[in-house]
């Protein structure tokens, strides 16, 4: 989650509908999974050959069909050709930098997430984009590389839990956009935790390294912000969208989903207030500090300074200086440092430095 | 109020409608407490078997039930059928982070607001999520745990004080909702103390603990700041609501919840300008003493260097000096030394350093 | 001005409508005066009867009641019978706190405005609550206590001077409410000179209490502003309002009215705005005095202490030091040092510390 | 440009519509220039008795009144009378600091806008409030004092260039506007210029002059943009007009002018950001050298303290110092002494402080 | 880039439409380009004389004409006559500072973009404005000089690629306008790389001239955003668009690039929130040196400023100071030096400062 715009310079002066894959190739082949699944039954598939997927059963069943790489440009067209995708569609799916976005076309669903998964071991978070295309009762998803978070759902779908199986494909797409979407949570719960320590350290014992980790932390949300937000837009467009493709029960479930959203948006836009906050905390200890070792500095030179004078007169050379015949006078000048010395402790000590 | 997400990951990936709950276990059993009343009569009830709650005599009396403790999931499955409560609404009952909403559903309003409870001996402020459904003349509220702000509308019920008794459902809720939004300002009072106290150590004497404070004041803010702006438009939207749950009557105390949900905003933002006010404050007065620690040091070594280097010179021991051995060569450079003191006196005061 | 949120813990909990005066009690008795006016005459009377407000002739003169005091309950429970005034409507007038709000009812326009009045002589600035009641031929004021700036109305009454006389009841209100307005500008301007002395200050001479002035010249912004901008929102529902209370004529007054509110509100931004600046101004000439000091303690140790250090090195008491015994040897010294001296100046100088 | 509210404490109080001048009066007599024109000549008179205006030929030509000097009230309130302008418009032509405006009356459009003029010679700006009003054939300009930006227009009438002459009177009123728009331009040059002669000034060579310069510049754009800003509106207002005033074909002339007014907001806030960004500039510039003086303190002191405590272990009078006595022991501590300089120069060479 | 506002005061006080090129003189000679195609074929003329342009087939071709260079007004003049622009759209064109505008006519569409140009090798952008204009089958559009992004268009043109042969001239305007959108990409990545680069050095070795460069992007960025954003409402203008000249397919097309800008804006104003946090680490960076050079300064001067004094002490020249006489005085002395040394350097090492 390190760049902010990736180099897609070389994008730059094709026709607009070019096919060209932008991210780096993450994967050898690409995989196709293929749901079908009704009320009573639910079958899984792995396909290879991708003309297979030209005789699917629209009418008694619903179809999932996730397609994991997008390097084979040949077959992604193929697939295009297949379910009949607008060729800007295909380069929206391909161009995996863009920011997300929702499109009805007359027939479709078509909109774009990004894809957050959290690594605990590695403590990294791996970006991916995932495209959503809602047709008939066919819902197709494209992935950059295998892994991700719709396991839960793969299971429902074979084990027929919850009400997946039992509902049409709008509740499969907003079951998959929902599970993708709730790992923001704990992406967010993560950054709220990286947050919490950083304080900790802020109000005990901050250092420089402390400053580059809250603006790390400050970057990154800067960058999630870019792509959660129009997150926001796309739910909307999704509850306001009035076709046959999303039925009126699943609208409360989308309404849900959007409140999510809103939450998540919230939370971001609060923790990057935190980092703000935090920045001030950091530059005011960086200050105190300061203050401290000056404390420590002013007290010595202040103290020592004008003892060290008397020293110095005392060692001036001078044929005629009567004080230094003088049996005590030494005792005596010992006697008045150490005056000095403890009016000065005093002095500091009324001035709280000490 | 400390934490800004908690943590919910056991949430993620479960089947939406999935009943969970996810806040601490607050209560060892669920209490509930059913008011039936009317203009004549009010009858209060600790229920302990929920099925009691099926034969509800919705025509002549008003009921109030509230449901104290979120951990039962099976109790809340059965209240849940009883009142026919869609399974997403008792998940969000039940799923304590979330963000205060509102929903209109077919025949009910349901909305969820956070309670601040302020205990002043611990200076301590406990959250709580109550949810609010109306339905027909049934009002139900859900906490988390004993103990919430509705002591007097009990007290108002019981005796027939106020406008309560003779009024319909509606005026329930709404007289609910406005004692615990009235809360709020107990809590924002609480903040506006601590502001000033704060102000006055700042404007006198500052230190690092002032600045954690300044810190914990802000963060707390921008927390209740999140659970404060939802309410708004909750409250908007119940003033929109055109359906016939709400009566025309009731519309004027709405608008003046409404009126006091806009005016805790402004303070909440008024107090948040205030933190940032006290932030800068800090780091100029943190620089102010800065200023005052170096003109010490400065003053004690551009007063005594000079001096010091005199009485360095006096005492090198060239067999070639003169001047030591004139008789008045002593006194003359003590003499001078004064004069050389009372000369940077002078400039410093000039200087206003002093 | 200084508080932010006044308590009004008390208040919570009472049933809606409950009437309770929150303010201090700020005068002894209940003092009500009536102007009654046509073109043609003007009858003014102090009453202390409430009772005779009862019969008041609605159709051939304009009645203009300013009522002083709120503290007494039991008045203002006869006043609100009498006028048929809302419970609510009666406890806003009470409650001193609130925000500047708007009200259309059925039959009347009510609405609430801060009135601020600026004691030249103590430099002391006084709030008030003014609430204002237009119904049919009735203009009603409630105020605080004595004392405000409505003289002037009250001698073109008296005096048949401008347009009030021959004009409706509507006139009436708004040129109340135009004269309480228009002192915002003088509050502003007087914040405006204030904020010209403190810039002044800051550009010669800034010390500690210019950053405590500055910070109270901000926070009494802020809550000033905090009770202005709402005055915006109740002109323009003023403007909106499409009923007979307000006729077409006094419209463009109110627009006039209008255009002013958004005029204050420009010069209350503009002048947070410029605080802001001087914060910075104050820390940037911290940091500058702080450079300045610096510069004198490097001058004084760079400059003495290389000295002061070839002096030690001839006081050392070596047995075989050759420059000890030469003829010129004290004079070469102090010549290397003037030297030395003359050099660390023309340093200084080139690095434009001196 | 300097005052951000002028006084006019001492119209508060009177009656709405009293006319009184709260400029300063900057003219003796009032001028009034005619021009009377249609598109086959045109009549230029200066005019001292305002009775003349009376008998303007409506029908066949186009008439421009610009009146300057606004102190003499006799004689605006005739001219008001003449051309039957309402009370309350006059009033805002007399009150010279309020905000630019834009009202639509039954048969007239009246507006306020600030005129700047810039004085190279005296690096001044001279502001001015300009009233408009547009009525059947007749344009009425009202200035302040003499001098404007309207000398070009004056040449365009008298010897019949571009498209003034051959158009109605919406037409002039567009082109005075614009060229009083324009003007703004100029004044944003000349602030764009300041700025980057400080940005050069920052990067080179700051000082505390710098930094009122920056403030000065800061102050005067928030003055600015506050009369800039409703420019806008007033603009837009007229793009809005539906009435018989405006025709068409000046509607693309109106709209290029409302483009020009955006593109002068986006300057001014564009300018605004600039000069925030210098204040940190500036800050940032004075830590460096405070950083700079500090390490010349910290090589001084670093190197010469430590050398000069060895020269005082010398020059201790202990009787038993065997190294006093060594032949070669001076030259020893001489070269220890050398020794430890050069370490302590490669010590802070290696840290990059020299 | 360097420029806020450009000096058009030659501008001021001209008739409106009075044409006056601003720019500078980029070219000797207007460049005349002109393609004219269909499915079938697609014709490429220099054009040299002017009244060429009378005689297009607008029937059975599409054309596109591209005008380099702006100075030759005369040759503007007649290309304004031939192809029937207003006058205010050509002073639009000619003056080169303007605000992105879009406006539509009764016959045409008229818009204005910038267009930069990255030169990687002399690492400098060059700015140019673009303007459009499509009419029937006529693409015009005018650049200040020659080079542009629209090469690849030329060959799509002239081989027949990609769908722009076989479309209408709404889509060349896209696809123009796409590549000219597309080049803001580039120059943003090359910001994020800059600023990349700038935050590695911001972390390992800030200096004062990495100030200036982070407050040089800060500024390009801010004048790149004022042309950005106006880009949004211009193609959003597009999209409203609802005459003849933009067909239904091509709006997905525009939809895209208007996905397109939405990215640009959201990457600016990243970049401009990054540049931000870069100050602030800057300002930290510099505090945290300062720190540093404060240690090292008192850790040198509160370990020897105290031995110092020792060693001043026994350099007093009392007759009788008994320790002198010791046998092992001196030593004893060293020793106690010693032990105050390596106090010291514990004391600093708990405060962790060394």
């Amino acid at each position: 989650m390190a760049k902010i715009i990736k180099h897609c310079a070389n994008k730059i002066g094709r026709a607009p509908g070019t096919l060209l894959h932008t991210g780096e190739k993450k994967l050898n082949n690409v995989l196709i999974e293929k749901f079908t699944y009704s009320k009573k039954d639910c079958i899984f598939e792995k396909i290879s050959d991708i003309s297979k997927l030209n005789n699917i059963n629209k009418k008694d069943y619903i179809t999932w069909i996730n397609i994991c790489g997008l390097h084979d440009i040949k077959a992604l067209e193929e697939i295009g050709k297949i379910f009949n995708i607008h060729s800007l569609t295909l380069e929206d799916i391909l161009h995996t930098e863009i920011r997300p976005k929702y499109e009805e076309l007359h027939d479709s669903i078509f909109f774009i997430l990004k894809m957050y998964l959290y690594n605990k071991k590695t403590d990294y978070i791996l970006t991916e984009q995932v495209s959503f295309i809602l047709k008939d009762n066919i819902v197709l998803t494209f992935q950059e590389r295998e892994g991700d978070v719709f396991d839960p759902i793969r299971e429902r779908l074979k084990n027929n839990k919850g009400k997946v199986r039992s509902s049409a494909a709008d509740y499969l797409l907003y079951t998959l956009a929902d599970s993708l979407i709730d790992q923001y949570f704990v992406i967010l719960e993560n950054f709220a935790d990286k947050s919490e320590e950083i304080e900790e350290i802020l109000l005990n014992n901050p250092n420089q390294k402390t400053l580059s980790e809250i603006y790390k932390v400050k970057r990154e949300l800067l960058i999630l912000r870019k792509t959660i937000w129009p997150v926001r837009e796309i739910i909307s467009s999704l509850l306001k969208y009035d076709g046959d493709l999303i039925k009126k029960d699943t609208e409360i479930y989308i309404r849900d989903l959007y409140e999510h959203t809103i939450s998540i948006i919230d939370t971001v836009e609060t923790l990057r207030d935190m980092a703000s906050g935090m920045v001030d905390l950091y530059i005011s200890s960086v200050s105190n500090r300061m203050n401290e070792i000056m404390k420590v500095l002013t007290i010595f030179s202040a103290i020592f300074i004008p003892l060290t004078f008397i020293a110095g007169v005392y060692g001036m050379n001078f044929a005629n200086m009567p004080e230094l015949s003088w049996e005590w006078g030494y005792f005596g000048v010992l006697a008045l440092m150490l005056l000095l010395f403890i009016a000065m402790i005093f002095f500091f000590k009324k001035k709280k430095w000490m």
